[in-house]
């Protein structure tokens, strides 16, 4: 974790902040959490899987963190301690999140920090290093504002939110409490609009905001546009992965996540938990339904209903892609098929000729 | 807009300024364009289009604007205050351009920024805190390097041109006059270029330039690779969207339009007015001529005409693709017919074979 | 090349140190290698191909750069100066190395540079203006950490790596030696990894690292993310191009190539020298053997067996996508020869019943 420092604690006193149980040494003490392969005897390791059996069985770690029906997993590995949990995956974010707990930021304003005028810095938030927070910036209590960061004018930093080291939000922008901009993201840049007359691009003013809800997570070098007139507004809890562009006035739905490398054109709406994968798109003013998901390397060209899965380009539903698929692969048996059916067929009707001649 | 502070104007000095004219009170003062949603009494909204009418009804708009033959659009909207304009988007462009002016940045050169040795800055430069221009570099009047831009050395930053916060421009860059570079923008980095003998990848040194014309926009995050040995070259008045790759020893016309994720690879070439969609590439070493193009999500792997448009993996004539995908629709139906007529092929073969018996 | 100054040379002390040989005057002193339509007097311009002959007859170029079986290509240039070569690229790469020698960075830590606490800096080592470099983190000798870039917190900078301007690593990091980040490429952010439950993503903090080998290299404005658990690892010699994203725990092994905008997801492994085209995309916990080529534009969704080269989405076998994509190309032809097949074969039917009704 971003700098997070690893802490040690009882195996009992981690069962009892994950709501989980020991099976075996409840003293023994655990530092991290790691993969069976690089585990130690401080170390703590994930069984989750039959595949795993045999490596945790040569595997060094002091302990394992296994679910709830673990009776197949552990055969022949009676002796080991073991933290059993209900959500495997959520126990892992919740063990990780207490053992490598997120760094905390002491508060203070680093003295080569460049604020502007007017600026509300809520006490306790840290602005690091070279940092530059435009005139008119409110920063809520517990903000953190890293090296390099650049915050513009008049924007808004919620609660708890985080700038890594090199984000930049362009002016006015909006970030919801601990919303997290990783190193090199850009929010509220301007979208791409332009009047063209007689071949010359005029740039349309983008005089709108980016508003970003509670705990929406950016990643590294992704870029969000403002709006033009009105917002782009992410939802709460939304969550988009690296080098994700999401154009002007676009609007998400709540929990929202877009993989690596995604794309949204201008004006598109999403809903409530939609999902794109890596490297999918959506063209601009199109409207995806609550719990869409798009597979990744797929292109949504029409709108998309809810609770619908799409694939291909342009996309449509996973199954009838998948059946176009598998039917590609035999177009090459078809073409031939069809070329002796037309030969047969043409043999047939010669026949037919040389039927008639005998009459 | 980045920075831009409203200002506020009578109907008809804006009516003015915009070769538009007044229908209702000249006098009413107007702040800020916004959408009929947002709008309140002291702001112009848009209403071009017959499906914005019931919004323009209930919106709290002081005054509408309008295209000249909008009876249809106001309709029951009588007594609303609007102006009236030939060329509605370029009159939003022009309108927003007089309502929110882009920000004006004081000359000077910030005490903390490290301008390098034999630079030249023309009188009206804005340098901002901590940038970094390295040795050599001329900036002419107007230019602009915001906080925690970078130019490198021996670079050219045009007349008015402005790098926002966090840009880099390469050693030997070359902007025209105007052009804008966003936050994160990289331009003039490294090609992908290697000599590979053995397995081993030796670098081949990029020895190029990135040289880049008047009136350019390049987005967020975008990269321009610097020339392997001559130049890579964008045309005047061409507009790049956020993360967008464009290779070395790429050249483009004037008023090429990139769209957000699209990529261009190495020694191709764009004609004047050439667009590329949204997730577009181009293969390397190809030509697209004037005027054509790339719909989204498509890739270009051998030369496109001028004036045609292309789509799918590898473009070909849209029509031809649409009517392909089309057919892909149909390809189970098509299976299925396949079938039959192979199954009705053998049943009269068969009947054939029976009926030879008896003769 | 960033920052690489012109020297001088005698074309006899060139030909040396690139392993060539001179024909004509050895005595003549060339300062760069440009293209034949830039090169002058004292230049030395390539001409590998008869296509450029032409251009090399006009060309003021002081010396030839030719292989070693020019005869065809130097007809009618007799009395130019030669350098001629066993392997052309390698000498190009060679040659530019000798002429454009790489900047040299003066050894010493600028007094504007952040250092943390318990660092431990080479002597020779290269730290630039605004730089940040935090706790714990090591440098060896000849390392350089160019303007405005960021080491985060225990991170490990290899003999001559070097990072470019607005190049960021995330705590924890490491680089082999000679390992180079271009401007704004992210090394060892956080991956894409949440636990959803009850529509709520919960972060699993990223507790891995990245780890990059020696000799890589990473474009501009690139992403790779630290391990979740284990380590995100890219073998020795391996090169990437811009703005790609490599997701947590990929391994990748020697010299892979992973061209522009190209991205994999978690946990998928390359083999080594594998090429991922540009656009390409991997899905997650995927295997690509080695020396596999994966062509632009494609996605890679299930194993790919070492020595092929794939295309399309989902890759195939890159001759079968091929004969698809020609076949496509047909389709619209088949469904009217179908249609064809369909109409004889009720004619033959129809005049089957209408046989069977005179008997």
């Amino acid at each position: 974790v971003s700098g997070g420092e690893a802490g040690a604690l009882r195996l009992a006193e981690l069962a009892e902040r994950v709501d989980g149980r020991v099976e075996g040494d409840g003293g023994r003490r655990v530092r991290a959490l790691r993969t069976l392969a690089d585990a130690g005897p401080d170390d703590l390791a994930p069984l989750f899987a039959p595949a795993y059996r045999e490596a945790a069985r040569t595997s060094r770690a002091g302990a394992l963190l296994v679910p709830r029906e673990h009776a197949s997993l552990t055969r022949g590995l009676e002796g080991r301690d073991l933290l059993v949990v209900d959500h495997p995956q959520h126990a892992v974010a919740r063990i990780l999140g207490v053992l490598h707990p997120p760094r905390a930021f002491a508060p203070g304003v680093h003295p080569t920090a460049v604020v502007g005028e007017g600026c509300s810095l809520a006490p306790g938030v840290h602005v690091g290093p070279y940092a530059v927070i435009g005139d008119g910036s409110r920063l809520a209590g517990g903000a953190v504002v890293e090296a390099l960061a650049v915050v513009g004018r008049g924007c808004v930093v919620g609660e708890g939110a985080r700038l890594h080291p090199h984000a930049v939000l362009y002016d006015g922008t909006v970030l919801g409490p601990r919303a997290e901009i990783h190193s090199g993201a850009v929010v509220g840049g301007d979208g791409f609009g332009y009047a063209t007359r007689g071949g010359v691009h005029h740039k349309v003013p983008q005089v709108g905001r980016a508003v970003l809800g509670e705990d929406v997570e950016v990643g590294a070098n992704s870029t969000i546009d403002r709006g033009a007139l009105g917002d782009t507004v992410i939802g709460p809890g939304s969550k988009i992965d690296n080098l994700v562009q999401v154009g002007h006035n676009v609007t998400t739905g709540r929990g929202v996540l877009l993989c690596g490398q995604s794309g949204i054109a201008g004006s598109t709406t999403l809903g409530d938990h939609v999902v794109l994968g890596g490297q999918a798109g959506a063209g601009d003013h199109r409207r995806v339904g609550d719990r869409a998901q798009v597979a990744a390397s797929s292109a949504v060209l029409t709108d998309v209903a809810a609770d619908t899965k799409v694939a291909g380009t342009p996309a449509i539903d996973i199954r009838a892609w998948r059946r176009q698929t598998a039917l590609l692969r035999r177009l090459e048996t078809m073409s031939r098929r069809l070329k002796a059916v037309e030969k047969a067929l043409a043999a047939t009707e010669t026949a037919d000729d040389e039927e008639e001649e005998p009459r």
